[in-house]
């Protein structure tokens, strides 16, 4: 069939890659790596419980679909047809009733794994409609809650370490986070992602919410595992700003401290930063260098000013990494 | 793009063919029709207020998109990507929250035409994904309200006669429906639908709800106009039983002497009837001579005794009669 089919390239020259992530930073590196890779895959976090994916969530008991959307949606094809399912299931209904702020590709989603019984499969569905660029896979096929320890979570009891419960509270908690665990602890993987993680030449981990979108695939053991196992070579992209909320006044070698905290015996071989984003290099440097790797500053941020990564310039920054720590590199 | 082009075939040797109605009965129609012919434009009526349409209406003030929805389902392609979509436009979500009873569809084809502006275009999407083998169209790009003058709506008075607002209302009504209007009056067709049926070698109206899917077709004076002019012949086709509610206890004939009372100008050159469904032949045979007609009995009903029409069988009634009665008959 050749209508829908997935319109990645596939080639022994190009990197098979799998970024992990979620939300909007997950989706600003999926449009930078399909520039320079025909073989990608996206693992996404399913512990979203805001907005149209919460509400779906409690209402059908299904995984959250909005991140596995925005994901869709970067790998979209590039002709007329795949750019306007993009847009369509992008589009949000906007009324005083019962549809208000229901994205329809989350709700498409839904419909097909109602329909197909089987989460990977529906995606791959979506994928042909969209003409994607590459797969796009949950982490886990079961729905998962974001709990954070928070000291401060009550500004009145400002010392006061708690445990606050839900990514949409996480993420606006006006405490300090300290750290998080999902419920159902230890939860499976999908066996797809481990595969594509055991697989891969390149993982990337980051940009994104770094305690809800980051962080949470090293909560699930089998994928930790997988990532700590592979082959591939590792690159952690960092944001190019705190988030208010999750990581206010978090210096970039701070996240790499807490992440380490979740995970100590993962080990990366590059972090990504952008150079105007870490004002204390030698930090950073010996931050990533305890988890094993090197620091590469490249210009990744949007020209404008916003704290948003520009598709053209962190594709470039990949490809550089891509190209300098390859396998025949002086890093293996 | 050859991915996801309408499938359906089009050829000189194939009659065009336009089938008007709604619901059920139209996807009956569609469902045959389409093992005939590879030039099929389905044009569907749009006054639902009930169930899923009739919320989104409310809701979005959009036409109701369940008649048009299961008229692309009844198109759908036949190979596996067609028929899961189609699976998935007609899936109903089921809860007991916000989103219960919504078909997905709906929600599909309503996203279209707020992100596309164009009801019509929107359609062409949908059918594209489905690789319909046909169009489906708007009669009324103007969402319309169904209304009923009914004698004993109201049990109490078995004698008055009032007027009854809205489809979902009318379809139920325990008393005896006289006429049907539109409001607003008048409305404006969609061009295409004209433009099919001027175009058209055959036009077929019905099956389907007598007064909420068939009738409301010559409500929309262009299109009334096309269907008088135009030099295609024209088939009514009868359901297999009365409708509870709408048609209670009306015979063959009844139903085309209300329809004629809706538009009196209008002839048909065949009256397509299942022989089981019609007691008194002879009355029925003055009823489409009246029209301009003569009667055509084929068994046309589901072998399992439902009041369902067979698709086979229908296919077959209709191609007999596109034969016998061709412009080179002896009709004209």
């Amino acid at each position: 069939m050749a209508r829908g089919r997935a319109a990645g390239r596939r080639d022994a020259q190009q990197p098979k890659v799998v970024a992990l992530g979620g939300g909007h930073g997950l989706s600003a590196s999926l449009a930078a790596l399909r520039r320079i890779t025909g073989d990608l895959t996206a693992v996404v976090t399913v512990a979203d419980d805001g907005g149209s994916s919460g509400r779906l969530r409690d209402e059908l008991g299904v995984l959250p679909p909005g991140d596995l959307r925005k994901a869709l949606a970067a790998l979209c094809g590039d002709d007329d047809w795949g750019q306007t399912w993009a847009r369509v299931i992008q589009h949000r209904f906007a009324s005083r009733g019962e549809l208000h702020g229901h994205a329809v590709g989350n709700l498409l989603i839904v419909a097909l794994w109602e329909q197909l019984g089987d989460p990977v499969a529906a995606l791959e569905w979506v994928g042909r409609l969209l003409g994607a660029h590459g797969r796009v896979l949950p982490m886990s096929a079961v729905p998962l809650e974001l709990q954070a320890q928070v000291r401060g979570h009550d500004p009145a009891r400002p010392h006061e370490t708690t445990t606050v419960r839900g990514q949409a509270t996480v993420a606006l908690t006006p405490g300090e986070v300290l750290s998080v665990h999902v419920v159902p602890q230890d939860p499976p993987a999908v066996p797809q992602a481990v595969e594509a993680v055991l697989d891969a030449d390149w993982v990337v981990l980051g940009p994104g919410s770094w305690f809800s979108s980051v962080i949470p695939h090293l909560l699930v053991p089998e994928l930790l595992q997988a990532l700590t196992e592979t082959r591939a070579r590792r690159v952690l992209s960092l944001n190019l700003a705190p988030q208010p909320g999750e990581t206010e006044g978090f210096s970039p070698q701070r996240h790499l401290e807490v992440l380490a905290r979740h995970a100590p015996k993962l080990a990366f071989d590059v972090v990504l930063a952008d150079e105007a984003a870490v004002p204390d290099r030698d930090s950073l440097n010996d931050a990533a260098a305890r988890l094993g790797g090197r620091v590469e500053l490249a210009p990744v941020a949007a020209p404008d000013g916003a704290p948003k990564h520009d598709p053209e310039l962190l594709a470039a920054a990949y490809d550089r990494i891509f190209r300098m720590h390859g396998r025949i590199g002086p890093w293996r």
